[in-house]
């Protein structure tokens, strides 16, 4: 499926392009390669994320009355759980198509797959980013209090419970950051199709 | 600066070709369009929602204790604020060069400078979505309350505080929106100078 690079002079090592055009081999491997580490490392952060938050409860006792905490309890953790599932179904699912792609040795050449690629990665980034912020606030009101409003900080009540959900909320930022990475990858992948690279003379 | 497209054949209308390549005039013209009005739209809203949080106090009396509302009472709406500001700068800026550009007739073709653009768009609007989501679970709060960890809802204490900071947030969400649309326009504009535009034969 690769051609030598017919353009390339003949004193600069050989250089292989891919059917995509301007894009040496080189590149094109540490592209496919950097994608598929992006995608798995998104997916295991995710699963991870919400196995924490999912298994996330604490009981404590007030005056005989027993109180649990869950993460069903507040829905921003609720969200983070349901993106970080879906993150890690989608990047699970993209994961495969790049090793399919890999294994058979081809390019995604196509432009209403890099189209549907390119959309379903951004959706998913924006929806886990924002899926975070809206974790985090929570657990910052949740660990500082929010006195004008009355809101007193309970992690002092349930630590444990809270150190968990921190800790699901630092691998759904990791996890967020590889989607981004990803987003970014598939943008490349995408908008490469178009133009003729002859970019580099300024700005005219 | 334009030059007539030899590569399309006789029988279909003529096209011209910008000095980015294989993009149409009439496209490079809806693209620049495009982006000069994404941009001066998330400036407007951008403005508006920070000026509609920044004016937002209401003054109530409880048995004769005087509370006052304002928008630095919660951080996520700080962070608003600060967010939205900056984005509106970087789009007065940013579409300062797309005018200039424009009236100079000129085509983004430094990569460097396309580089800088894309990465530039795409932390904002990743900073302007991650505000708008904590705001929003926190005007959520504010909206509902938490009851499992005693948090009360305020907004029916503060009925117009609460209605002028869902408009600053809606103006923010459109914002948010605009910034979206003009990363993936700088986007664009970044990647069509790689590659070689042979895309469509299927994803082999």
């Amino acid at each position: 499926m690769r051609r030598a690079g017919a353009v390339s002079p003949g004193n600069v090592p050989v250089c292989y392009y891919g059917p995509g055009g301007r894009v040496p081999a080189s590149l094109e491997r540490r592209v496919r390669a950097a994608e598929v580490l992006l995608r798995c490392a998104a997916c295991g952060l995710a699963v991870l994320a919400a196995a924490l938050l999912g298994a996330d409860r604490q009981t404590r006792v007030f005056f005989s009355i027993q109180k649990v905490a869950r993460y069903t309890d507040m829905q921003s953790l609720v969200l983070l759980v349901i993106a970080n599932g879906m993150a890690a179904c989608y990047s699970l699912i993209q994961c495969a198509r790049c090793l399919v792609s890999i294994i058979r040795g081809g390019v995604l050449l196509s432009r209403p797959l890099a189209w549907a690629i390119f959309s379903c990665d951004q959706v998913m980034a924006y929806i886990v980013i924002s899926a975070v912020a809206a974790a985090m606030e929570a657990a910052l009101i949740g660990k500082y209090g929010q006195p004008e409003f009355q809101w007193m900080k309970t992690c002092h009540l349930y630590k444990r419970f809270c150190a968990q959900a921190g800790g699901a909320v630092a691998c759904a930022i990791a996890a967020s950051a590889n989607m981004v990475g990803v987003a970014l990858l598939s943008t490349f992948n995408l908008f490469r199709l178009y133009g003729s690279g002859k970019g580099g003379a300024g700005d005219k």
